[in-house]
């Protein structure tokens, strides 16, 4: 009884205005468009990953850690591996930002900009990726409400021209057999009140190979528009990798 | 990092031993015997509910309400309508128990019986509905975690022949949007690591009546055995007399 | 802004009429009245809690176990020796009930009966216990708000005479420090609304002895009634006994 | 059975070494100085804060607000205001950064730089504010477990000389009768495993007047280092004011 009920005939509160469906008369798609040259050689890893269907290749270069000590990516380094392998198998990209002055660079090679769970709340950021003009992928953070995710969505949406791709990634909660409990409902409920896209990560959310493909599916059925999955062309070995520390 | 993974590979720890998969060769079928005489003339509205396909009826007798000051239900005189009801379609009902005495005359009626989210950790109702011999229908408690599911369950088990029917019906969460957050993950997951069926439950999840088709469609794809659905003959005047409090 | 903000101000909802500062002119005390004869001899163990101040014993003669697998105490016998105990050091006496066929024969014995967070809406033994007479001990359920905690008290009190004792006993968070979060908030906040005592059990919430001292004192600071706190005439080598199994 | 104890006995794990007290002989005092000139005439207000025992003076001129559309602060302005009141009545100032290339302007005039709750994960703002030199104030993230706390700081402590102070100020809950839960537990944990001193906030974190007095008094029991409190010099007219959306 105290549930906050959106729907088409209850119109969205003032806040999230402009992620709201009746601005708009049909849904507006998001277009990343690659820079690939097709013609070039490409490994066979990704030219599987292509042939398996991709329509945009991620990879992180820049990566939020719980702590300091950890790998950090592979910074500026590792974005030209994806640019290079995305131009290769003439896919768009999409690669996560940071920080601020982190935008133009980051900008100049991928497609599409990814603002990560722990930054869906990093309002100024949420604005400067708005005002870059490239399509934004914006995760839900780990603990936000629809309410708080549609209003991360409307910071960027204020600034630029509405290119914003929604993804489930997973909440928190206190389940233990799995990283975080993805959240399907999110897609047809978010169907309903906003006209952006919503996509799903399986992969990060549960942690657990065994669950992705079925939940994959899932996805597809309650309506996503797309799904986010990490890919391995080993993915035993990559198990096995992690186990020992690799 | 701290989760606790089942898998095929890694037995489940002894409490939970009897919901274990290894302990059986193959899915065993939790039958609930119809005591319908379908020659008998029955109402449009049930005859629609068998027609929907449902292959069991489920009402309400006895209502677990927050507070006492609320409809507790029609107690002996529901079970008694919801026991024609199947009758007279020809299907199996299935209603929530209570309290341990209530088991012997509820059992006589009832062909499944259910234990409801609140009670999933009300052990001596567990162990007695065990000792009754008719499939039970267990819900998953609202804030439980995997592995206290599958103990209750295990209390059930230790007691009679094994016909736990488990309920995935949401979990609370922080989301406003709708009631509980429905938790479809459960469904692949405890396939691989319990021989039960484990069937979804959209309507009582999130208690929003857009969301259950899409919901439903999903946790058949994720592998449901079943799903338990609210069925009105109008639900547009439903939610109209829920509005005005009828 | 969507926070229900109960206050002197504001009364509480029907739901909770019978909690509600509004009926009573002055809190009631709750009285538990000791059968002992402390002329008896005793050991040291029970005289050292009794010369530490504590008004009230309490053991647990039925234990509400995740697992059927775990012990499940020792039954009427553990009631037994804690009848003795209390008789023995003239405290009176309180313990779990989890069953409403059990409540006669330890409301015989016990002063005062205690309903475990599990099953704090296991209504119909709040039904049950409220019309037993007796001062009843109410734990607030794991993830329980207050309004459900409130309006669990409120079966109790519809059925009796209003002697109950509110116990704050943690609550499920993501925290992986302690077991659970000891939310003290809850003390200031029910002394507004409610008349009834409101005790703190620091012991079981956080299950770490360390934190047991600072937290107590904390209690009585925001203004518990009571605190409920383990003992033991050796806690270095009870944990080391739980280290290794016994 | 699943929780992660930290304690004088067990060593802090890698991810977090800067922030363990074995790291440190005695715990270190974070000086903020204010460059105040008390000679200066102060208004009422500002002198009655002081006068009430406060040392340090927090105000926001950034705020970070769930939506778009909301008041955001008045910015530089706001933060010169505050300089000037800092000055005034000679008490040094506290506020918050929420983008990077806000540090240098804001630390040039602050004593004290706040890192809010929405940026407890915003890494590379921890490392450059770390990389200042002055003293931080790091608040808990709304869902944020301890261990993420302390990484947290580490991030900062890894970059400067390890002046940092760690402000719980309430977790995400399902209660509704406040904002935030106020963990109290926090306090006298972080002391066991920390060097860091560790204040709290009760205004922000339960959202309620009536309940900050108990809980700030608490929160000095359980060993706070300090608290951060709201102040209004006629708190029922503000309370107005909010109600009629001023």
């Amino acid at each position: 009884m105290h549930q906050t009920q959106w729907s088409a005939e209850r119109p969205l509160p003032p806040p999230v205005s402009l992620t709201s469906q009746s601005h708009h008369e049909k849904p507006p798609e998001v277009t990343c468009t690659s820079r690939g040259t097709p013609g070039c050689p490409a490994s066979t890893r990704e030219r599987r990953v292509k042939a398996s269907g991709a329509k945009i290749l991620r990879g992180g270069a820049f990566k939020p850690r719980t702590g300091p000590h950890t790998f950090q990516g592979l910074g500026y380094q590792g974005l030209e591996y994806l640019a290079e392998a995305g131009r290769t198998i003439g896919l768009p990209i999409v690669t996560e930002v940071m920080r601020i002055d982190q935008l133009e660079r980051v900008a100049a090679v991928a497609d599409c900009l990814q603002i990560g769970a722990r930054n869906m709340q990093n309002f100024d950021l949420l604005k400067e990726v708005g005002r870059v003009g490239k399509p934004v992928l914006l995760k839900r953070g780990m603990s936000a409400t629809l309410e708080e995710f549609l209003a991360a969505a409307e910071y960027i949406l204020l600034e630029g021209d509405g290119q914003v791709i929604l993804c489930e990634r997973g909440i928190r909660t206190f389940e233990r057999a799995w990283r975080n409990t993805l959240d399907l409902g999110v897609v047809p409920y978010l169907r309903q009140v906003t006209h952006l896209p919503v996509i799903v990560d399986p992969s990060h959310a549960l942690g657990r190979r065994d669950l992705v493909i079925p939940m994959a599916k899932a996805a597809v059925v309650v309506g996503a528009a797309g799904i986010m999955v990490e890919v391995h062309p080993d993915p035993l070995r990559r198990s096995e990798e992690r186990r020992v520390g690799k």
